[in-house]
């Protein structure tokens, strides 16, 4: 940040007064800049032992995995960014969906927030989905099946192994945590 | 936003390429200027059937009663910036923290979440807790002492709501909800 949004004068970084961190502060307005996390909405779309990927048509890691999951929108719950990623990405649907997973990242300011329920199916009573614009493909995958070193991001792999180990015990609680750099698979 | 950040130049309303909503767009240097949800991170310091909430010394809502909470920092987790803020506002540390509120509130794009656990004892085995800079007081309420109508913020009537209701049913799930404005007490 150089520039005051408000004003378009340059901006110092500073401690306000009754403030203990540095914030980019107007030298003109004196309106002071707060930068904080991101929430990043995700579902897991679940058929029976089953949970539904993306692979992904766009930047980042474009043609790895991801479960559907999108920066969430002013004006939107977390439940409804989640559902409207996955709608976007895998023209998918989620049937009573709840909170499964928080997970923080710290050292690039996200928190990840997943919701977990069955896609909602077609006519035919099955699971409904088809790739949507920023997804090359979208499947089903059961846990030994998951293409584990081609996924997008730790976080994914992360809710992955809780969400498995959580279905087979029949858990249903919250699942929370922190991803670290350097990242250390659950796998090795 | 009237002005890039980036360039100093002016920002124009528009619908990027490949997105669906408007955003603060550059005219020069073409950065697309995001604005998103922020997260409120906060505590439920708890000593037996006790809650701490603190009286704030701040605006908004100066002299009105609330849980210990404030913005999430960048380069934080949720639960370091609810401890932080447990601190700052309360001089208390809380032992064993879990998640147990994310409450929405879409029409001021924020998001809740709370972290209870037992107060840190003092020397002497009491919960050891002290007005801190922002607060006038902080004191301990039973449900009944709860003063329900000087709550400074609805989200903490419905996060006090639950934790009173689980705790008496030793429930330990996450609770999830949105504030709607108008925001209908659940106390009338």
């Amino acid at each position: 940040m150089n520039f005051c949004s408000q004003c378009g004068q340059p901006v110092n970084l500073k401690i306000p007064e009754g403030d203990n961190r540095e914030r980019h502060v107007c030298g003109h307005c004196e309106t002071i800049h707060y930068q904080n996390p991101r929430i990043i909405a995700g579902c897991i779309p679940v058929a029976g032992d089953q949970v539904l990927l993306c692979r992904r048509a766009i930047e980042p890691r474009h043609g790895l995995w991801t479960l559907p999951a999108g920066f969430m929108e002013n004006g939107e719950t977390a439940l409804e960014g989640a559902l409207r990623e996955c709608e976007e990405e895998a023209n998918a649907r989620i049937d009573n969906p709840i909170l499964s997973g928080v997970f923080d990242i710290p050292h690039i300011n996200q928190v990840y927030m997943f919701y977990r329920g069955p896609i909602s199916p077609n006519s035919q009573s099955e699971a409904d989905f088809s790739p949507g614009i920023e997804s090359l493909e979208v499947e089903l995958f059961r846990e030994s099946e998951v293409p584990w070193d081609q996924l997008a991001f730790p976080v994914m792999e992360l809710m992955l192994h809780h969400h498995f180990q959580d279905s087979k015990s029949n858990l249903t609680e919250v699942r929370t945590g922190t991803i670290t750099r350097p990242w250390k698979s659950l796998r090795s």
